[in-house]
């Protein structure tokens, strides 16, 4: 069954610092035509950082879009050149003061694909190693570490409200479930 | 540790169908002074509807912001005066002709609080009985049903694609893990 919608027309509304937004003319495989909002935002990595005694580390960062404070898995936008391995070094150097010897890719997902092409890149890192803190001057941000039974108790008590972090919670979690 | 963002002005960009941009002026808790872009969008809810051999309904669906299509479980946005039970139940009718007789909630989580206040109510749906398909014009949707062992397969080759339907599928393949 084709599913597939085809640009008729394209206007660009904003460009701005994170996002920009368009919005399109489009016709639907079944020959409807509608309109769709599209914000484009650069790829961003996100990173389940596990220390030696098999804690997870998550920042506590006052979220304005949403107005309050979540806890968060470290993660920032790629930058011009670099690859996702080196985002998800340089996001934990900035967000938890660590670098990693071992990174390995999770999963790769969109963030909300019913209006974003934002993609996030979930990394797991191990065998970490103290670095400088390199801190973004427009982040305020609060790290701490998280054992399993933590990171369970939060999920059951619904303490956990970004979604990259529920994967990466989960992801972590079910290890012995998902077999790598 | 204070990391409220206080807002000095705001200028409303554009107000869609789906889609709202403005751009505020805020203020840190230590004083510096930033822009930040907000995409406001309507709360949505996401269904892990299971029947009643233990599979889970997924559908596949082009996705414009992403150019693609994707293994997703049933979503959509919440109607006006609309509670997140009646728009999980609509969703299912809408998307893959069933409906629930038990609905439990699982989790509410943003899906990019770094620019947007999408929220999504996640729902456990079971005991389902067939029902009208109520299509949405705008959607070509064709819906399809995974085994627990198929769920974990597509996780492990990175199949899945989509933040809330890997949180989803995850949360069903882990319930032994995290008790409820």
């Amino acid at each position: 069954m084709d599913k597939s919608e085809c640009t008729k027309s394209s206007r660009e509304i904003y460009s701005g610092k994170i996002v920009k937004l368009r919005i399109d003319e489009v016709e639907l495989a079944n020959g409807h035509v509608t309109k769709r909002e599209v914000v484009e935002h650069a790829p961003a990595v996100a990173v389940i950082a596990v220390n030696d005694e098999g804690n997870i580390f998550v920042v506590r960062q006052f979220r304005y879009a949403v107005g309050k404070e979540l806890l968060e898995i470290p993660a920032g936008i790629m930058e011009k050149g670099e690859t996702p391995e080196e985002t998800a070094k340089r996001e934990l150097r900035e967000e938890i003061g660590y670098d990693a010897r071992r990174l390995e890719h999770v999963a790769s997902f969109y963030s909300s694909p019913g209006f974003s092409d934002e993609i996030i890149h979930l990394f797991y890192a191990t065998e970490l190693f103290l670095s400088r803190l390199d801190s973004d001057e427009d982040e305020i941000i609060e790290g701490v570490t998280l054992t399993p039974d933590e990171c369970k108790r939060l999920i059951e008590e619904k303490e956990i409200a970004d979604a990259k972090t529920l994967v990466a919670l989960m992801w972590y979690l079910s290890r012995p479930i998902i077999n790598r």
